[in-house]
């Protein structure tokens, strides 16, 4: 039984996009696995009394956040450029990665979905955009897109926005690794993508 | 002239402590010279209507902090025991290290008095407490405190603080680097010490 890493994001969050980008070929060279984990940020904020994203909320910190991710794009060698709208979640997209989790053409998508926003400064919200993103990962787009839209899979994203709040998910990116048996460690941000990496593969390298 | 951090930091401030607990070490062995800036985040926190610590009016997100400075310790072989109060701030402490701020002994009372609080569990807040800190750092300690609790000495915080609040820090701890001629750089918290540092010894490296 291999290792797991399981990788909570939400489209619109900028800090998920250089940790999307990476995870996969990060958890492969340390063998472990992805499970990805797309959910809604929307719910917890307001659940914690947040209007927006804290980063509109507070301009301080949305301005540091933008020169912060340019940096940190440009040290990890990805483009970047500044959305002309935030935040810009997608629906449509995190149903569609909810749904299909497993299928192996989803990591694709889903760092397609995330270059659209914050390379090409398209808007993912928009279905059309989605659906083009997704007919270049996978031959019958049109057909999958139905389905994500209907009962049982549209039900994916909603439990992983639930799982998210009762696990005490905060904010995205977040990592989760470890197993029932061991316990079950938490990282939060694309800081600690090594981390919870080095933690999913030697259990508790970290322990004090 | 050799290149120049400044570390904003706040004694309160759980993140400051292994960043204040490393900082001298680090950026000697880079040949920067530290420039050490207490500064209080309630004013801070209150202009963007917190009334108190993140951490505290989000239990989520504060169990987590919790959790993830106890691995950050234990990765940096350093001491920590969650303090019994939080947040535990230290005006006083914080008058004398801006007061005194160019002395070769400040670093070590900064030290030391992070340890007070988050190693020891003491309070901080109690000048009896910062007094016998004091005292263990540097000879004449009462004298340092009558003169750090009166003008013009005292109003070095506010000034700090104030400035701070120009600067749009928005948390502890926060770094800058460079200068007036090619601009500065901001980063803020401990996971970006070692970037603020590489930034400081040569000004660009990360840029795009």
């Amino acid at each position: 039984m291999s290792a797991t890493i399981e990788f909570w994001f939400e489209f619109a969050s900028s800090y998920s996009y250089p940790a999307a980008l990476r995870i996969e070929q990060a958890a492969q060279a340390g063998g472990v696995a992805v499970e990805w984990r797309p959910f809604l940020l929307g719910p917890i904020f307001r659940a914690q009394g947040y209007d927006s994203s804290p980063f509109v909320q507070y301009p301080a910190k949305g301005r540091y956040m933008w020169r912060d991710i340019e940096r940190l794009c440009a040290q990890q060698g990805i483009a970047f450029r500044r959305p002309s709208s935030f935040p810009r979640t997608s629906v449509l997209g995190a149903r569609l990665a909810a749904a299909y989790a497993g299928e192996p053409w989803v990591s694709g998508f889903v760092r397609a979905l995330y270059r659209a926003n914050f390379e090409h400064d398209r808007n993912i919200d928009a279905p059309e955009v989605v659906r083009e993103v997704l007919a270049a990962a996978v031959p019958d787009a049109a057909a999958r897109i139905d389905a994500a839209q209907a009962e049982p899979l549209k039900q994916r994203l909603r439990e992983n926005t639930e799982q998210a709040q009762a696990l005490g998910l905060f904010g995205a990116p977040s990592f989760r690794v470890g197993d029932a048996l061991s316990g079950y460690e938490l990282f939060w941000g694309n800081d600690r993508l090594d981390d919870a990496l080095a933690w999913a593969q030697h259990r508790h390298p970290l322990q004090c």
